[in-house]
């Protein structure tokens, strides 16, 4: 091996990949991750965590677990057939596009969107396609995913979208179905904001895949817990490629509590969705600040300043937002989750004086 | 669509695949994941609980959990930057495949063993060579993996071997380092039971991922921890391959807990072994049965009974073993665990009465 990288045997699709990663800072006012900054109530925690002491450690959770399996089938009203569950969303993400994908197929993907996406079909040595969201107001390109999707293995249409905060209208997720045979992923990461969901679309697209977290609205990014809902055929074919116990037994709990009580986090959702509209507000009668609609628990936001520079400024005062201006068309463009009313007040004064000093 | 299947669209590599699945069948003796009988401690586990009920469920973990990965590079020896973790050791055999393998790769792997391999490669669309072992005892077959290796973009070698429990000698697996440029997995789920590791020619040989569980020895299958070790260069092209996130809090919290105590299983490891040995030493005792020697806390037998009938007969005394009959060259074979000693009484007086009637 004189001469040689020991990484000549990586695929170069993998070498050229540059990893998603994020430098986990830490900050008074956390706004920079889209996480809930409601807790799930105390009681439900340590119930959880009673559950979880009752029971053996040393054992392996159910191959499938049928229970939570059937849970999700009566809040989703979907086929337990079609559900899988996975150690966050992202696994089931990965497990979809590696059923399908391989090196002689095309992925269609909005951009920007949550980059996961396009690094797996990278690896997986996909023929990844772009398409640009509309510049003025983030919305889909519909004209132009339905044509790509023609001949594509898998259209991704996250919404609503990250890191945009947009959503797809229902007329126009069915317009995409229509054009491909290949798999639609809807990503609905952040629905419960949104109040929209692929869901009722199901039944007619056997095409479809609809994907959830419970690390948004639900309160449980630190445990990792997300689920598919697709046709049974293609839940069968995507399970195989799923990793076996991968849903943990604390997890299981949890979300098994959780959705016992799905109302649980229903104020917080509530008052979230109050909070981005009063920030919205506040943030456009900032002089040179344009802000963008969400349907989400975050949004955009330009400035005439320069992004690092402004996030440097708003977090020399205690606030972390999300610099996303290395994204396409997002030049000078900062992403803000929403926190509780005094964080985002926080995140207000703040960013008054880095509009000053920045 | 119309007369067409939804899931044309899937890879006919993952069609053809059965699923990899355990009908999860409750009992009295439950012998048949390799799981440990013996729990964490009580205060470990009730400090693992206190750690997470004091820390935001809502909050993602850390994108790397830094002082995870410097507490199992001062366990291990090995350098950070060459220590990947994740949500088992199944999720990182998944991201290591898939840096590498696609439709021209080949990747070779022994049978049988652990199932996973094989199952992935195929999604992959490798082409998965099997090289059997040696029928009479189950060793490696060295001469023919160090052939096949020379042009493989992967190598696996689980050692000790699920379901054989028969380890490569170190000078062996050297052969097969020297012999190929791929990557050469070496699983080590079970190293704890053998008293050997292939962490010593990690230095030498830049080609070698080294893989480890807290699944079995360590009791934590409910739980869900692994990581992998490899050179530095290797390890950056894997963790772009590998989810963010994919280790929860809870999880974390308990793997902590278990590197700041790491011989807290020490004396359960040393009864599991001694109870193999008793077990070994009882089941040959009996007329008809051949019991195969294992560095592991499982172990192998034959006897003169159709496997299933064996197996039925064992469960209806409440006895659940493994029926391993249907890989290849096992024909006639069950796979027990080893439990406590009470376990494994009731495993041999149900044996006796099988052997009887089944």
């Amino acid at each position: 091996m004189q001469g040689q990288s020991p990484s000549d045997v990586i695929k170069p699709e993998v070498r050229r990949l540059s990893a998603y990663t994020l430098k986990h800072v830490k900050a008074d006012v956390k706004l920079d991750q889209n996480e809930n900054p409601y807790e799930l109530p105390q009681d439900l925690k340590e119930e959880v965590a009673r559950r979880v002491l009752a029971r053996p450690w040393g054992r392996y959770p159910e191959f499938v677990p049928h229970s939570m399996i059937a849970a999700l089938s009566k809040f989703t009203g979907w086929t337990e057939d079609g559900i899988l569950v996975g150690n966050g969303s992202n696994e089931l993400i990965l497990a979809g596009l590696s059923v399908v994908l391989g090196s002689s197929c095309k992925a269609v993907i909005p951009q920007p969107t949550f980059t996961l996406y396009k690094l797996l079909s990278s690896v997986f040595q996909a023929n990844a396609v772009s398409v640009p969201l509309n510049a003025s107001d983030f919305s889909f390109n519909v004209d132009a995913l339905e044509a790509e999707a023609r001949d594509a293995a898998v259209t991704v249409i996250c919404s609503p979208n990250n890191p945009t905060g947009v959503l797809l209208p229902a007329s126009d997720l069915e317009r995409i179905l229509k054009s491909t045979r290949g798999l639609v992923f809807v990503d609905e990461a952040y629905h419960e904001f949104s109040g929209q969901t692929a869901l009722t679309l199901l039944p007619s697209y056997p095409n479809l895949i609809v994907l959830r977290t419970f690390s948004k609205a639900m309160s449980m990014a630190g445990l990792r817990f997300g689920y598919l809902m697709a046709h049974p055929e293609i839940a069968k074919e995507i399970h195989k490629a799923k990793l076996p116990y991968n849903v943990n037994v604390f997890t299981l709990a949890a979300a098994e509590l959780v959705l016992e009580r799905p109302d649980v986090m229903r104020d917080a959702i509530q008052t979230l969705i109050a909070e981005r509209q009063r920030m919205l507000a506040e943030v456009r009668k900032r002089p040179g600040v344009e802000a963008f609609d969400s349907c989400t628990n975050f949004f955009l936001f330009r400035t005439r300043k320069v992004a690092r520079e402004l996030f440097e400024a708003l977090y020399a005062q205690g606030v972390l937002v999300r610099d996303v201006s290395s994204y396409p068309m997002l030049e000078r463009v900062l992403r803000v989750s929403v926190g509780k009313p005094q964080e985002n007040d926080r995140f207000l004064s703040a960013l008054d004086r880095a509009l000053e000093i920045a």
